[in-house]
């Protein structure tokens, strides 16, 4: 399914990257690549754990540089091998929707629901790189913009190129 | 992807029923016919899109007996033909967390999240029926129950039974 840009609800990050698709996806579906670079540093990834179907689980475990934990439990929509992988916060497991609570509990970002997707087109340089995404109404884009989201994935998208060729 | 019942937070309504698999997919995936059973009657069906992908819109208007029309959105999920048919209303179409309102404008089912999958098998008698509907907490499905959903998704499977045999 493709989606075409919202900028009212949207975000994107697009980028033109050195390393191959078939790298960045074993990079997004292994969970011992993506523990490597998952969060900005100094937040780590602690835990993962990938089920690589439509419904299947994907759930991480971030910690703070103080060492709290912040646990995300999403479920994967969409996955066509190294070209483009699609989750969602709004389900959980086996597509079940998210019990969201009216007030989030610790975490700013506990709540913010998004549907994200990673796009993988080949090049002649290596990949065409695009993360896709989409929030239910202005106000979130807002708020995940206001977070850092251009900064953020960026850094972590830094972070998955250096993981990709340390690994070599 | 197979979800195991969870008595604390499904429904299911399961039937064998006298027809073929083929002859259900059809009514549950062509406007024209889901348009003749889809509402206990004396509400109607006046409007149905379905997009019949993952990611896929499937939008419906019902009308009370006074008039009243109630538009719902929801995205398909899981498409297998003639097996298995998943949508929820926690997702708009392209897989977008849907917007739900803290206060339900209207109808009382205007913000019941649920994930509802058809499951279709082949029998000597014609097909075993399965509805399961996956809801995000146990104040959901009671809510989903005491509205009439064992009554109402029943009488909705006769509709549909008299519609296939009509249309033969």
């Amino acid at each position: 399914m493709t989606t075409a840009f919202n900028p009212e609800l949207d975000l994107i990050l697009e980028r033109e990257v050195d390393v191959s698709p078939a790298e960045l996806w074993q990079a997004w579906t292994t969970p011992e690549h993506l523990k490597q670079w998952f969060c900005p540093q100094p937040w780590k990834t602690v835990e993962c754990e990938i089920e690589l179907k439509p419904g299947g689980r994907f759930y991480t475990v971030m910690q703070s540089p103080e060492g709290q934990q912040f646990p995300n439990t999403g479920c994967y929509l969409e996955i066509i091998p190294e070209q483009k992988l699609s989750w969602t916060n709004a389900l959980q497991p086996g597509f079940r929707p998210a019990d969201t609570p009216p007030q989030s509990p610790g975490h700013e970002c506990a709540e913010l629901l998004m549907t994200a997707s990673i796009t993988l087109q080949a090049t002649a340089k290596g990949t065409l790189y695009t993360a896709h995404v989409l929030h239910p109404n202005a106000a979130s884009k807002q708020r995940h913009e206001a977070m850092g989201f251009e900064a953020g994935w960026s850094a972590v998208l830094d972070q998955l190129l250096a993981a990709i060729k340390q690994s070599r």
